[in-house]
């Protein structure tokens, strides 16, 4: 299979291409990508990747962000983030996308497991995980000529665990190795509507 | 209470507006608001709105729209509509709300069956319930002052079968008051971070 990884060189992108890479030919996307360069939250910068990659059959997405705020201090401006990257970036990979995946094809998105166990400052990226799943859901039973779509939820990974571990505390991160073989299940499996809780 | 229902209007808002009004004193908003305006579309007019009515002890929203169209024919023009209205509009009453809601007040938002059992033409509805129901549950663990958060999703109603009922193949509408007293629950209760489904 021909697939698109955008947000190929993050933490859980890279994953992603090293556990497709040896099955399939990958196109690597993100804002400085290896292959294909793409901006998320551009209805144009999208379009443009697109008409550059031509026809896939695959899309994966591991890009997308929120800023992370405690909700008291949430302005509809510091909200804006998570609508446009991680909420809208990832639906309109989606609706922009449609037209270039090959019959038969998937799309796989990231939503993330604060919208199911709540963290402080998580309000923002929440909303946007939720919106993207129910999306997924919704919008599985509809899509053309046999496309799926799924969506995977990571856990905090290890890998971001120093960084990014005070903001979880108690959680039991796991390897990003794992949560790329949930987009390895959904781009070479049977399922759709799915989001793969990788906690 | 002092409570401040935005769609006191609709099919929902009136029954909601029936249930609380015996027990509370009711202000009733909407476009043409009988008591105060408000487009929830518009950050400007959700001010204005706060600013004429000043504090309350509860927040109610039974507004807010999305676009009900195909996925494959679904633009990130027509998902704007869900994006600005269902998800930014619910979400900014309660940023921009915040200090306008008295010490152990609450906010309760309205979601939608089709993001749990999803119909035709649903995707962008769905998203924005989607995107509500995650914001509740994760706001809900550090709001301020004891306020609380909560939700309602409505299966379709009996009084919109008529129009809408197509939409919705072999579903088991719900009586309105039936759905208001679930807003009821949110407001008079002590719950926080629930999604109410009335199914």
């Amino acid at each position: 299979m021909r697939i698109l990884v955008v947000g190929a060189a993050g933490t859980i992108g890279k994953e992603i291409v090293r556990e497709l890479g040896g099955n399939h030919s990958i196109i690597r996307a993100g804002r400085n990508g290896a292959d294909v360069s793409v901006d998320i939250t551009s209805e144009d910068s999208i379009r443009e990747m697109y008409k550059k990659i031509g026809k896939v059959d695959a899309v994966v997405n591991a890009s997308g962000g929120a800023n992370f705020t405690a909700v008291s201090e949430l302005t509809p401006e510091l909200n804006e983030k998570g609508i446009e990257s991680k909420l809208k970036g990832q639906i309109n990979l989606v609706l922009l996308g449609m037209e270039y995946v090959n019959d038969g094809g998937s799309f796989t998105l990231t939503t993330g497991v604060m919208m199911d166990d709540p963290i402080p400052l998580g309000a923002s990226a929440a909303m946007a995980n939720g919106g993207v799943k129910a999306f997924v859901k919704a919008s599985s039973i509809e899509m053309p000529r046999g496309i799926r779509i799924n969506s995977v939820s990571p856990n905090i990974v290890q890998e971001s665990w120093e960084k990014l571990g005070k903001f979880f505390a108690g959680f039991d991160p796991v390897p990003a190795g794992r949560v790329a073989r949930a987009f390895v299940k959904s781009v070479d499996g049977m399922q759709t509507g799915n989001n793969y809780e990788v906690y």
